[in-house]
């Protein structure tokens, strides 16, 4: 998507070899314009795949889920995220580790959102190693419900999170993919 | 806003005097054809003032605010929130209290994402005693900005948030008043 890499080009900032600080567009400062780009986008690339509704973890990734709604025409669900590592009946849930803060945490769905016949399209900000992406799988999986593909707006191409969710048989598009970062500069995939 | 009523009314649940549910369509599952009356309805009740930019605070202010910028054609600003108190001399932040979680907090928002010349409109899910939006209003006097107005989306009138915010000298519009919950009923101020 040539918008978005001229975007990434332009604004971001690269942090050592692994970081790319994308917080003026997407994930804190948040450009409604570029979304709903982004949107039409993943609406042509799932447009062969029934969607019934959106999936997501809060917070980056609800600007992209909902913006992206609107040319799908279906509901968003949030993933909440806790710290506190109690069963809620309620809900289906899924253990994550993450990278960023070095331990477990639970992600939640109230059980009454994602039921048997549903077909989940998956949206994240950014894919890295992929844990959030595979806890999304899970919880869609142990809903009962099938997962139509899982979008990405920027994929880190040098992390491992692309091979794990392919080798869950999970399709995966990814608007921008970064082959490295290496000495400041970023190298696209094309 | 009648179709907002309708959808309270007929989906919501009130568990006990104090709280109700609405995680089946603003702050959990988001109707995304509701966020769009939503946010129409917010661009009409501000039409008369500047805004420049949308400010708001994760997770759940996200979809509000992102569907309703669209309309005004701005970007949106989420604050973070933290629960640990070191300063960062990059952001500006304000202390809030969490009724909630019984305990302090601080949200924070880079310098540079609201400048001296912006006019912030500041939207929220729900208001009740209003310390989030209090310490939006913080953040946007502490950058220079001016804040345009308070969007909200559910108010519970019946707690101080608007008499606090009005007090400061501050314009609200919300969508939906709800009087009382006494015995589980839903009454509006009309």
């Amino acid at each position: 998507m040539d918008l978005l890499k001229k975007e990434i080009i332009e604004q971001c900032v690269v942090l050592g070899t692994n970081f790319l600080k994308v917080d003026m567009f997407l994930n804190h400062q948040i450009d409604v314009r570029l979304m709903k780009e982004i949107g039409a986008e993943f609406k042509r690339r799932f447009s062969d795949k029934p969607v019934t509704k959106i999936l997501t973890i809060e917070a980056s990734g609800i600007a992209v889920a909902v913006i992206t709604a609107l040319y799908f025409d279906v509901p968003v669900v949030f993933a909440r995220k806790y710290s506190e590592t109690n069963v809620d009946s309620g809900a289906w849930e899924s253990e994550v580790f993450s990278y960023t803060k070095k331990r477990q945490f639970k992600i939640r769905v109230a059980k009454q959102y994602i039921n048997s016949g549903d077909h989940v399209l998956i949206l994240d900000d950014i894919l890295a190693n992929g844990p959030a992406c595979l806890g999304l799988c899970d919880i869609v999986e142990k809903a009962g419900a099938a997962v139509s593909g899982i979008g990405i707006v920027i994929e880190k191409s040098f992390q491992n999170g692309r091979k794990v969710l392919e080798e869950n048989g999970y399709r995966i598009e990814s608007l921008a993919r970064i082959a490295s970062l290496e000495d400041g500069k970023i190298e696209f995939i094309e």
